[in-house]
């Protein structure tokens, strides 16, 4: 860590600071510039993150060396993690996460009711995808938007897996759900809307089944690897990370899908990266575009909404794909996926 | 609700919309303009906001009449809300938050030690504080941070606000501690990262208390109002609503401060609305200020925090002010309220 | 156009805005719902667009229709804007923007110096590239900062142009240097800085030259659109639309490509769309992954910068790629662009 | 300025750094931490702003220890500029901005016509405004808008200037209209649009009457001071900082007002600030509040918009006071500024 001092920063101030700094058992280096004296504290940089050096008197700013993350940064080990998720009926390939082969997650917003739910999975079962997504436990804006079927919706998607023989991905939004959720899914989901609820991460991270994390809205990539950090802590480093848009200003769409997390995640942490362009998007006709930019920069998957009849979709129509154009991408991704150096 | 059609909507597109809108009880009215036909609906927009309009065939947008929030809507209820906290002392007065007085919720970011509170809280309450603020649950990024004392910290913040004789506010981030920090709490408050944190929000408009919501970092006031709704369509109708700054790309601040939330949640809404300088600012030099401009701009009070040692704070160091210095705001606030035509 | 009227507008203010608006021309149609009357208005909405309806009495909102553009919509054309570049060289072939094939463009941030500019255009020419960019006028936020060649760096473009044979694009930033430019320039680029610069925008708009037009740094794609508007309506249709990355609060990249502008301007605009991964990521190790993604969400062409020894350049350096790095990205390109049905 | 090394940075790579640094003509500073190797750089920072350090093989990053504005930066001068605008009429005060008296411009959005201009400028002389404002150059957004009346709107400007004898500011959006507008001009105006029009900066830096600069809508305030240095650098200290709003993503307002820019600027420079809250927020309704909350955060004035008849206004109508609500807000501005230490 190095701490800059004011122009005006007397000897007092400095003596001051060396004598702390000293006392918690760094080493420090003074270099006197021409318009700057500076401080370079030599010592482990996370004891010290949480000492408000700002304050002491004379200080005009300090200036971190390393990056916070320790358990998810790429350094913490040689090759990057891969996620095996089982098979679901004996004998069927496992799925793994953040290998070679891209991975697609697809199906509906919300568990609806149980024939919806085994007519998309069957279809995306067909055409290609690796893990069935539903929501039981939805977070909703309106407190008079539909809310999920909660467990009712679990013991429907628990159903349908098995007959299936697709493993699931679905979300958990509170602590006292963790192990109710942990039953049925494969993968669980902590939303956006939680990324920095610290206790829900600490709860999966006590389990024993990989989670994927959504980017908070306003999160920046250094804090979505915090919210892993929190995970892997606990001793749960079967991490994976996804991108479904932040917030900014445009209007066109719901949110601005950060492509960029891709590359930039893949040279921060060794842990797989997936990207969510139905929500990052909000709207059906630009998720297959967006799909086509994730794999191309490098994302280990996607994962998209469909609904056969998005009229009567009970969240999210907007931004269902029609099972015809979720083929028709998965066609696209086939052909796409080799020339970028992945399979499918 | 309104249906903006595509230039090239067919007479079965708009046939089939009305049918359908028909369908489930609402009644219809077709402008045909010179470049778009336009439908509007006609019944309780609460009940369409679900459906999805936009994925029908020939529909290009649809613009919504109503705002979503009712309960907390400037239209259900002509006066303001007032908030009443009763005294902790016996013969003490009440605090009302919302009405002509401005309130000032101060104290240390986190519960450190019992010694620490009580200095803080005796030194606020003789500068004229009406409620102590102290986290012992705390919500950090970095998972190597000082967490909070728990319910240690509550049982210290309980001893100090009986002997103080100051009504405390302080978070809570898990519905399973909703109930005990209830028992210690006169407000609850729900952190800005918990903010669509939705079961929380449920929970708590469960119990009988005041319950202080800070805004997101990335959310809109109509979805900081939603949140209230959440809480007070469980009941729990003592909702005040917190500004504290949301992200944006000037690095000079750790956020920025909406200061015109103030004016637009009071046009908006009956909930008292308040502003905090502190995480909104990130830095104590700027804290005093932008207090004053809450207050300018119609705030009905501020939360602060300060420290006598900021450079051993375990938590946002930075940010806090130095017991004289909140001394000195709070005789400018002294000055500057009546000016604004409120009372400290 | 339709406004809302609100809850207790009086009869008498629908009477003065029924009146006002039908004396300026236009149909009206009342619509008397259960919560809200609405006021549909019949006409050319251009026209009321300039008209303040917001502050009648008794309105709450006023919602707009149609979209501003009209020269830029989807609508206006039926096929999509192709803009052919002439050959420099006698007998070569025409470059082709927003047509079949992906557009390379190539070449350093600034024109330096005749040997430098003559080495990276021979070098980029003989891997593909198109077109050579290269900036003699510069925009820097520092003015302490190397500001550009100027003229003389128009000269030298000129020299290298017509050795090398091959087109030119160069930032113009001043109305006054707009013919100088086009001398030089097979096409004028507008920077982010000075999208909204509208006489700068008006003075290409007379010329006939191809503009590319780059988003700036918070400017909505309804608002790049209208830029793009403003060259047309003076004539000049050969506009190319540029994303360059928004600004958000993620300090990882410089700015955020925002990817799913491609899909976005494709829908709402003939124009052809093209993505400089260079200036919105700022460094060079994410520009082929961006570049990449841009293709394969439907980009007609890419904008990077190189250099073939970073460590000298004298604006940008960190973002600019190394000409093997190029190399490689071009040859990636080269598999990826007929998977996604485009050829290189 | 300093270089924090790669974990696996070579020997060779830092050999390379120091000597090319030190062939610069630097002294150099090397301290080998536990994770990490620091070089610190000993010399004038700005000389080494433009190297590209982060290219260099083996860097991890480069921090920046000093600020990047000079002529404006706090350090450049003891006391606060003070800017004396002469009076219209002879024998009348001085107008001074960035003394103890906040100061106040109003008037129209536009020069629409003579007598609409003497009437508003006629009134907000009588409520005690300083200065008058009024656009002769309009930059809007839509090519379709009201462009303003240019050339002879600065005649009727001048016109009204010496009639009612109050000072004017009024924008300058092309290189080649500087003179033209400094003849009519007490103060030029630099829009937000232009913040980063680094040729008109210049041009405006290069006449001698005080400048009003605009923070553009996704400028950081460290651009905003760089956009001042600009000016300085030319030899024209008299500027003038203005916070107009940043583009967020709240929807309830136009832009999100960012107040927290007064207590930054103040501190980091001795150059006056003011605060536009018209189009910070784009409503007429919100105009007083946050005009209330910029004199209590330490602006030196405000900039705000009225017209008679907001109804009839050629531009901005929505965001328009009506002249009994302006005068009002100097009654209660007359009453605030005593409360916070400053005369109005």
């Amino acid at each position: 860590m190095i701490i800059v001092l004011k122009r005006d920063a007397s000897d007092q101030d400095i003596t001051h600071i060396l004598d702390t700094v000293q006392g918690w058992g760094f080493d420090t280096n003074i270099s006197r510039g021409v318009e700057r004296t500076v401080i370079g504290i030599i010592g482990d940089e996370s004891l010290l993150r949480n000492k408000p050096l700002e304050v002491f008197p004379g200080v005009e700013s300090v200036l971190r060396v390393l990056k916070p993350y320790k358990l998810a940064s790429r350094e913490a080990r040689a090759d990057r993690t891969r996620i095996r998720i089982p098979p679901v009926t004996e004998g069927a390939d496992p799925v793994e996460i953040g290998g070679q082969a891209v991975t697609v997650i697809a199906g509906p917003c919300s568990v609806e009711n149980r024939d919806l739910l085994f007519e998309i999975a069957q279809f995306v079962k067909e055409h290609g995808a690796h893990v069935l997504r539903a929501g039981a436990f939805k977070p909703r804006t309106s407190p008079y938007s539909f809310q999920g079927l909660g467990a009712e919706g679990l013991r429907l998607l628990s159903e349908v897996r098995r007959e299936v023989g697709l493993p699931v991905i679905t979300e958990v939004m509170d602590t006292k759900d963790v192990d109710l959720v942990a039953e049925t899914a494969d993968i669980l989901q902590i939303g956006a809307r939680n990324m920095q609820n610290f206790n829900l991460l600490r709860a999966v991270g006590r389990i024993r089944k990989p989670v994927l994390i959504k980017r908070g809205m306003s999160a920046t990539l250094e804090e979505l690897l915090m919210s892993a950090e929190y995970v892997m802590c606990e001793g749960n480093h079967q991490v994976i990370l996804c991108e479904r848009g932040i917030r900014t200003f445009e209007p066109f769409t719901r949110n601005t899908v950060d492509i960029s997390a891709v590359p930039v995640i893949r040279r921060e942490s060794h842990l797989p990266v997936m990207v969510d362009p139905s929500h990052g998007t909000g709207h059906w006709d630009l998720v297959a575009p967006m799909a086509y930019a994730a794999v191309a920069a490098g994302a280990d998957g996607i994962i998209v909404e469909l609904h056969p009849r998005p009229e009567e979709a009970l969240s999210d129509g907007p931004q269902a794909l029609l099972p015809k154009r979720f083929a028709g991408m998965m066609e696209e991704l086939g052909r796409l996926s080799p020339a970028v150096g992945r399979s499918l």
